[in-house]
């Protein structure tokens, strides 16, 4: 989980990086929780096979946005608050015109 | 779910297939089984990867086993056997010659 460090201050750096690491902690729990509700109602081999498509595809959804590279990382902000794991209140420390940019980007996404 | 038919009688193909049915069956019911202990275990988010990693490989060797190609069901009836999804006893309707390499298999798997 790191953020550009060629375009951000480090106090934005280290915002960002509290932010991810928030939203991450928020939206693996809400995938425990949901993985142990889909998987109480498992009664035949088909629910196994959703189950298993559903996980590939959160893991590759949740891989990308925490541990892409570094270039992209105000990008994952803004689809973190329109995903609702951030709100732009947690990012107020940002530079105004960082979280601006951010605000708009999730607006646009 | 098909026999070889070029080299297994229509009367063989008739119990190999219906011997992988009920191998299927065993299989994915004690699956189904397996999954919902283990699921009623995870409490975070590396224990829903590991149980991803585990329904990826599941599914690769069921898969393999059930769904692959005519030319090699003798073996799969060995695997079985060896891995206890089937019993010698159930093949018992099968060529003596056909049911003798099966078990042959199974011993040298």
């Amino acid at each position: 989980m790191k953020t550009n460090t060629q375009q951000w201050s480090q106090t934005d750096q280290k915002i960002a990086q509290e932010a991810l690491g928030k939203a991450y902690a928020r939206e693996t729990e809400a995938l425990v929780a949901e993985i142990n509700q889909k998987a109480s109602q498992i009664t035949q081999i088909n629910d196994i096979w959703a189950l298993n498509d559903y996980l590939n595809s959160k893991r590759y959804h949740i891989d990308g946005k925490y541990y892409s590279n570094d270039t992209i990382s105000m990008f994952v902000l803004a689809q973190l608050v329109k995903e609702k794991w951030l709100s732009l209140d947690e990012l107020s420390g940002l530079t105004p015109s960082t979280r601006a940019k951010v605000a708009a980007l999730a607006k646009m996404s």
